[in-house]
């Protein structure tokens, strides 16, 4: 694969620690020209689901070759793999705990293999940070185009990502918030092109809380400032939003919420 | 213009979403050797002057040929203008909402275009996120070299800010805090030139919350410790700081409060 | 030295404002090849242990030759010295208040200059942020490979650090809580040489607020989930966790909580 030399991060490490600096410090001793950038390094805490819902919302805006590093790893030191992930996109590597599960729903191509191999790991590999000392010697060995194959043994199997998924029932379609930005867009599993083909021509009910929306509107203007609407976000997901306001304090609820949709 | 390579962003997307990262992608998507900084994503969400004070303060500490990108944007997809303004210093881009008011204040001589050819828009442009689909490709394009000329047709009006202006009256000069640091100090929309030309060797009082102070310090160091006191902050205004502690906390107020300046 | 074009900065300026940005400004206006990688900006206002101990902790990192700005600074535009120190490791810039105290009780040869010689200083310097008018300027032109013995004058004396001590009392050891991270752990001033050397291959028990440790665990899951542990982070200090929760949450304490150790 053509390398691009990019090297992104998508952790819950925060910003106050100097964690995400000293992996970049280990990308740039095995890849000098490395160009490393933050998808966000503040997933809650352990939120693994929200963690692979960044990346797969993202990974597509990046040129092709580039090496994704997605780290939220309660597991850390214990028995899951530590993982790399050649597709037809580029490089991804992380913990074997699911949250590289939506990247592989939507690529078709891949071949995976396990991080075992000096110079891809460290010498000395700790039980806490394998941010540090496995996935960024890695990404700064691939960013730089050593061969995947050297990495460590393909594997067939990882594990997949307990991820609520769309029902349909008849009529309706039930879905959840998955994720809050911080303008307060409740982002929804309901990506458009299942809500397409669900709804085709028909007219359409989309119940929440206790509102109910009957259109998909196009943009944040088309309803008063400090109403609710529904829209298609910028990422491709349902979205209820609020013009110039936020919908997760105008609803007062959070991640889990249930959305519905019916067809007449 | 000779170019730098620099991009750098002034937004209100946060950082915990990966909006930033996003744009970043598409901007070495353009330009692989661009150099990306941010001044800041953590803009109050829609607080469009907060967003033109930052960008009017910094970009004077970036090599000429930069190009600074501001997306404070609500009105995103309704029928404000994308644009482009090239200056002496470098480019500037941005919503036609007033983001760049406080720039085009200080420049003397720029020409504005509104964002419309692919390349510099991508191919589908969404009406929820400008950022990435306008911005950020016409930074990335503008940053590697591409001709100015192409951007889109020339403007020659563009929405001004809605600013707080300092009232001068008689032996008074009106002004009011406009921006709050994480330090806790409280700047002014008052700069330097404006109170030095003001104050000539006058005797002078200003007036703050229910303080009174007799002159402007130096240094932070030069009150007690837990002592407010007034300064020319490090960008040129008036600022209402304490010495090793939060003005802000002190005097339990922020934005918009007034600040008055009498001379004897 | 040979450099490594790296810049890194820990600091206490926030990520909200612009300083942050307006500092890398300036070093791309000196050196415009250099990569500059943040550390972080979050340490707590005009905590200088804080910043010290995250700069000790993360430097050894990065490759050899790097520059590293520290700038936690009550004391700006006072009459402490600006001072960049030159290592075995790389160059360190900052304030003469301790910041740089626990990188050099671990660096053996070092040699320190007083930042006074454009171009290591901007023309002209504030008194509010020498971030920006002296280690900034500083740092763009070691990392582009100025001459040290240009910076300015040589010193034979630093500030050291008021930092708290390992007290070591027969068969107790006593420490505290120097740094809480964000995921909860409670990081001690005991370093594993420290305890190693203590506690030999005796039977030890840890002590912190009312809870009782008979032993240092390997990994977070060696304990069951919501469970305090204690181990050698991966900086190598001791640390009070908590298998996937919040050891600071669950002891409600914060930096300045003595730990004891008693060997029997």
């Amino acid at each position: 694969m053509d390398i691009s030399g990019i090297v992104t991060f998508t952790t819950d490490f925060g910003t106050s620690d100097p964690y995400a600096g000293i992996m970049k410090g280990i990308v740039m001793s095995a890849n000098p020209n490395a160009r490393i950038i933050d998808l966000t390094h503040q997933i809650p805490p352990h939120d693994i689901v929200s963690g692979a819902f960044v990346l797969m919302r993202s990974f597509v805006y990046f040129p092709k070759g580039s090496v994704h590093v997605a780290v939220v790893d309660p597991g850390v030191g214990g028995s899951r793999k530590n993982l790399a992930v050649r597709t037809e996109s580029g490089y991804f590597i992380g913990p074997d705990n699911g949250i590289l599960g939506l990247v592989l729903d939507m690529e078709k191509n891949y071949e995976i293999r396990e991080i075992t191999n000096p110079p891809f790991v460290l010498n000395k590999i700790s039980d806490t940070f394998h941010g540090r000392d496995v996935y960024s010697p890695c990404a700064g060995q691939l960013s730089a185009g050593a061969h995947f194959e050297d990495v460590g043994r393909e594997l067939k199997r990882f594990t997949n990502l307990d991820y609520p998924r769309v029902l349909r029932e008849g009529d309706m379609i039930r879905g959840e918030i998955v994720s809050v930005d911080s303008f307060g867009n409740l982002i929804t599993n309901i990506d458009e092109h299942t809500f397409r083909s669900f709804a085709g021509k028909k007219v359409i009910e989309i119940y929440f809380g206790s509102e109910r929306f009957s259109k998909i509107h196009q943009r944040y203007g088309d309803v008063e400032h400090g109403r609710p609407l529904v829209l298609i976000g910028s990422c491709g997901f349902l979205e209820i939003s609020m013009n110039e306001g936020s919908a997760a304090s105008y609803f007062m609820t959070s991640v889990g919420s249930p959305v519905t949709i019916r067809k007449f």
